[in-house]
């Protein structure tokens, strides 16, 4: 009988970083793939993936609404809740063998929590790393509960060994969003003004654009508006064409929204500046390797764009801490700083590719680790 | 203005573990106890510790009832999604300075998550120590969100380091379960008979009897049924007097009642045998104090009476690895290794007073740190 | 295509009341049935319906546990809630043409909710009776909110279109709890306490014995205990043998149970009753039929034992206003009383046939309207 | 001691409809009031009533977010569920006398099945009206649980009864929402383009305008995007200066968004047009009072209408049933029907007051009534 892998998608970021793996799993002769799709993965505010995801081909289990409205600190928290009641039900109904969780966010901890008292084995990528806003901590904790580890990079692995994990169960694997990178095609040859839609007047691709990607950092909710100001004040100042992409559903997403916003009503000529909701997963791929410079707080900025050696301007405190390739410069919630580093990245161009965060071959890895491991011990125990 | 220090208590046991704390802060000048009471804590069944709370003196800010029935994995799960999405509501309409939560329940680590995600900051009770059940791996995900840690031990504390938690967050306080032995007098005036009723004839409480304290492994789910009869077995075939408790509220607790009600029905002769669901917390230590063996898996067997001198005969893998001292006797789900070691601890008798989890005046120590301390930065980071 | 019925079952009362229209839906060419199992069908304290459902060879979709203990009215409060979120996800995910749900429970009531405000058209049984506890006001809600009304009688028929329902939306079809006894052999030949266990030493049922089944009345919630003491003096001060069954899980049912266990504990020469949890429904109905009276306030002393022609005694609101065959007494919470009327049932003897709710062709009739139907409006509109 | 009544608010509309009655009690002797605000009302994209609420003056007991993202059937399904299981825990712990909802939205709904399950009784406002959506099936299920009844209209006070309730407990006291009007000097002096902001240039509010409010129709779910569609094109091609709202929560609210956001895309010329999200009660009257024509199928455009004579055209089946004033044109979903329709009204200008909707007095009565009542009877019976 196959193995049954269970993993659930949350959010368009989410989808990404796993997408490779759902592939691979798939098509493993022993393994069954089981798709949970819930949270924003269903929202229209947040680019329904769910649409993508079975335009991909990919066989849906069970949908699952979970998002508990406001993004802010208490909404957070009672979504984790809210997650964690229905997919402890989900997972009661589909039994998985494995449940595979991914990184740090709410959903991925709840995935985690409900997997485990559940005396199902729990895996778990992108453990290890180091960053800001509460995904530092969920992730962490979120290891202490898993049974096996597929960090990203070798660091991280050591780190994973360090909290007390059996050296055994960890496999650096690298990050599965490299390996979309590696098969596609990253020519950006479709026309996303009309594909996508978006606010604005469209821009000319053929000439240099920024990507801009600002998501809120909890732990300092209540400042997201002025943060993500900061940045549009530096773009409208260096007058780049900019793709401005609206923030993720975290606590603190409505201030970074609504900086955005009001942005747009109180600027006139706002015509180099295009905002959009969501792209594919491969466009978004093809958009970020043919921009100038990404700019913001998004760790696209550091994982994929590390191996393509796209130029990218760090913000904050979101990713303090992360593994960087040479191709980020990290800068402080400040304009003229932004605007600096933007200048500094435009002139220096393009890097040379950097294998930081994986080769493109993790998918692979993962499912074939899943399909060959012993049975799991469900009883962990802390290794010093 | 009295810094707000917001405590959940939602077990017999739990109160037990924190009541010195709760007691301290109370009579602490600055410093303000929030209470929120919930899940077995208000259950008949498990005793409704609710009740003896009150009788104590402390007022209760809010009580919630959040335990979803049914006592297996899949429940356990969903029960600590309803507290997580109860006490979200509760934190933002008490709006604490700090959370404290307490050692590994599925309760605790709501409790957790719902401070951290609410940007408040956590201080946690018994991080550091290894055991078994899927305590274990909750306890130390507890620790990776906690703000603030305070061990019991010098060797937990030490691990809590390891983990990567900073050094000058980790406060050695010992367990505040041992500040109440320190208070009370532990002889046994009390009719328990008469106060507490139970199932069963009534015991000669001048002559040797033993304390009977087993609950359900969550990783061993499934198995709990053969667990307890295993022990009953031994106790059954030694014929000593003994007071037996009905387990906790975890996941298979159900098997474990099962068990004893099963075990009731099919054995004559019970008469040397008395079953209780609760004790208030100074007469459980009283009880305790006056036994010639504990019997069974509960940490009191390892925590209080290594302070009290009582033998006990710990049995199978929930205290696995847990620092033990001198008065404990490992044995297995076998009723012969269970009745070898009882008969060996009846030999010994008494031990020496071991001071391994404290000495008495953690609630003190606690409460002290809690008013002292500066502003706690909310965003963590792995320490190395 | 067929048409997917869907039908939630969440007691052994609840199955009873729905077993023959599950049959009938299974078996009809034109209707897929589709099986949600949750709340007290899936708990060991109240008997564990699922596994009789199973047995009796139904496909089971989705199982939920949606019980959150506490069997106060907070609870009862909750728990609705919990169902309605559990079950919108089970509908969203089942996508059935009609759900049919039962009566006037919680579940019934979130069942209700949950499809309507989902525009899947609902159908109800049992609407446009009366009774007391909140179960009346629920039953009637449901009505309002319920698209297709299949009632046991005309009077409640009557009933449903003077409330502002279309009378093209309503069929008196009868009970489908008559369905079942009409094809069962109804005479008692399986052991029943080597079947079911129990507590007690069992009883000669070749010899007279009653059989008591009394639940707790939400609105008098508080008085369970007392109500339930009365009862038991009465059959106690009678010395005839009984079978007593464990009430369900409504507000206040600790009560009872506790009446129960207080009563046992503090009565000796208790050898002439014999305490049950549960039975499958064909025995429960063997049980009743060889009775030689109910006593309580179960509807099975009015629905079934109208039909089956036993005498019965009717104790306090819980039934008020609910029409009554001949066999029915009606007396107050009383021993005196209580004992009274047993006594004139026990001298009157068995009853004639009564087809007050229904002539057992009840599962077909609905089975077939459901299968036939029209396209159901969604939108529905007060006739007056 | 004073008899407490609590009133759950959850939306603007909501706050508009009972606001004086919450006055009416605050100033009561002998009542004490508690406000539990919840759902959209505590949300940015919907306005934050809560900040007004508190601007009024009123003392907040509980805040509670209960909405759960997606404003689709499914969610709204779920959102009634989580309203349910929180506001169980806020009566639990505010332990009120009475509670009063209002209307017939689903949080109304969760509020009037937390209060009767829990044994408080329940009052109820906007009973015995017809009209469309889901509400229709909502406000009459809640009349057959609330133990008062406080209908806007003695036509409305008849269904009731008919529905089955007990005469003395129904009052006919009018529509809160007429009693502010009586109130407030409805000259609008304020600069609502300052105080609101709103999307677009500003219109001047001295000559002629449109008031257009458009809400979702749940039973029409899907279609939510060509009804606006239609409303939209017929004010645009009469050119009619307008000021146009977002709609509220329900599901399908999405549809009625993105029309509205795809009409402003894709027209130009629109700075006739004027959006807000919110206004303070007093302003939103004082705007209706003011404008032309009330434009969509807003209960307002029917109620408050009425008494101020303002010439409302109303859409479709949101409304349908409802008792009309002379100041209603009703209209299907065609921009051409709105088109002509719009133009009768302007012809015809201002109405004579109505009283239909009530005098004034509501809120007055109701707190007089409730404070007056003997105590209630928590068991309800269908009085046929």
């Amino acid at each position: 009988m196959k193995r049954k892998v269970c993993i659930v998608i949350i959010s368009r970021a989410n989808y990404g970083r796993i997408k490779s793996v759902l592939k691979a799993i798939d098509n493993h002769p022993d393994l069954e793939l089981q798709l949970i799709v819930g949270a924003s993965a269903l929202l229209w505010r947040f680019g329904k993936v769910i649409d993508i995801i079975k335009q991909d081909g990919f066989k849906i289990n069970t949908t699952v609404y979970l998002t508990i409205e406001g993004e802010n600190p208490t909404t957070m928290a009672k979504s984790t809740g809210l997650a964690l009641i229905e997919l402890a039900t989900s997972l009661e109904n589909l039994k998985p063998d494995i449940v595979l969780t991914v990184a740090d966010k709410y959903e991925t901890l709840a995935t985690a929590i409900a997997s485990t008292y559940m005396n199902i084995p729990l895996a778990h990528t992108q453990g290890g790393e180091i960053s800001g806003s509460i995904d530092e901590s969920v992730r962490h904790a979120i290891t202490k509960l898993a049974h096996l580890h597929f960090p990203a990079t070798k660091l991280s692995a050591e780190r994973i060994i360090k909290m007390g994990e059996r050296p055994d169960t960890v496999f650096t694997v690298g990050c599965p969003s490299i390996d979309l990178i590696n098969e596609i095609s990253t020519d950006l040859t479709t026309d996303i003004f009309e594909k996508y839609g978006g606010v604005g007047k469209g821009l000319d691709l053929s000439k240099p654009y920024l990507l801009v990607l600002q998501h809120s950092v909890t732990t300092e909710y209540g400042n997201g508006y002025n943060h993500i100001n900061e940045t549009l004040k530096a773009i409208y100042d260096l007058g780049i064409q900019a793709i401005v992409m609206w923030p993720n559903v975290d606590s603190g997403s409505n201030e970074i929204a609504k900086g955005i916003r009001v942005f747009r009503e109180s600027h006139k000529n706002l015509d180099f500046m295009h905002f959009f909701i969501n792209f594919s997963i491969e466009d978004y791929i093809r958009i970020l390797n043919n921009c100038v410079c990404i700019v913001g707080n998004s760790s696209s900025g550091i994982r994929e764009s590390a191996f393509l050696g796209v130029p990218a301007v760090n913000i904050g405190s979101r990713q303090a801490g992360r593994e960087l390739g040479r191709n980020v410069i990290d800068v402080g919630y400040d304009s003229k700083e932004i605007k600096d580093a933007i200048l500094k990245q435009l002139e220096y161009g393009q890097y040379k590719r950097d294998y930081l965060y994986g080769d493109g071959s993790a998918g692979e890895k993962i499912a074939k680790i899943l399909a060959e491991l012993n049975e799991i011990e469900i009883q962990k125990k802390l290794a010093y």
